[in-house]
């Protein structure tokens, strides 16, 4: 029935189908609501659209997202700059931020190992982090990345390529979810639960 | 974890959480995803939303999205302007002609009453279906509007309103989707596709 649809409105609609999840259907739904807003919002969200790439920028140093008044980590002199956390993509610093567990720097490795996607170690940021090591004196990494086969395998990559450096590298705990029943948790991660177990 | 984002972030959320069915995680997907996008594309967008309203247009007379070279329905010249098919929203007019069932007019009503919302009689365009009427010389109306509450409430209003005319009013039949098991079927339906039993 797309045919039918006025030019316009189909190329809203492709533009709504790169977003993650969103199918034909979705695409159309949210294409047919924007015909409802009034223009003022319209011409808002377009404004935003068109100066994104200028206004949000990411710290050429650690890779996630700035504030205005720079990166809110890299430029915090309160923060302990000998410890790293290395994430995939910049949204997971915000998850880690919002626990309060953590006070030092970040590194965004921009992407896991995916041969499927052509994601191979060169599109990683691995030479900024061996240079961010020497240059400010890390001496522990903790490496945050998805419990995936992608995960596993760059975290082993990273591994790997820093075995020259001398710190301290950790992977975050595999374990039980908080607030999970037993019988409810998949058997890979009660393995893991089990070898990970603490005294208690 | 909202408040750790940068502004502009904040503003892109709020807008993907106007769509229907998106909350705040789908819009925080969504907001990100974009930060991802190449500038061209994301000024294409814009530019696309800056020009919807110009662009995309009702028609005065049927309610219906024009296309380029006019109203499709109300401008073609092979229509029958004698048959009215009712329904609530524009988009249900690309579902109909779909079907290549019916070729006749359409008027759209602009929603359904509905209490709750707030939306009554006066929001609907009753006054310009009944001027239709007289003027097309419309001898059938179909009224062709969700098997809802609000959907049955809106279609006895119309038939009401519409009870000085001598046309035949309609309304689409209700009964068995097609490809559906009995056991499958909800007793409401199953009890009107009892009632609305033809001769095989």
């Amino acid at each position: 029935m797309i045919h039918l649809y006025p030019k316009q409105l189909i190329q809203l609609i492709e533009h709504f189908k790169k977003f993650p999840g969103v199918g034909k259907k979705s695409a159309e739904r949210y294409a047919f609501n924007l015909l409802e807003w009034p223009e003022k919002d319209l011409n808002q969200f377009a404004n935003q659209l068109n100066q994104l790439k200028q206004e949000l920028k990411m710290c050429q140093e650690c890779g996630c997202l700035e504030q205005e008044e720079g990166c809110p980590y890299c430029d915090d002199k309160k923060r302990n700059t000998q410890i790293l956390c290395l994430v995939s993509h910049f949204k997971d610093v915000f998850a880690i931020e919002e626990t309060h567990e953590y006070q030092g720097l970040y590194h965004v490795l921009g992407g896991l190992l995916s041969p499927l996607e052509g994601k191979g170690p060169h599109q990683l940021t691995m030479d900024k982090l061996k240079q961010r090591i020497s240059n400010l004196g890390v001496t522990e990494l903790i490496i945050a990345i998805d419990s995936t086969l992608e995960g596993d395998a760059t975290a082993l990559h990273v591994k790997k390529e820093l075995e020259s450096f001398e710190i301290s590298v950790s992977r975050l705990a595999f374990g039980l979810p908080l607030g999970s029943a037993l019988d409810y948790v998949d058997g890979g991660t009660l393995a893991k639960a089990f070898v990970g177990r603490r005294g208690f």
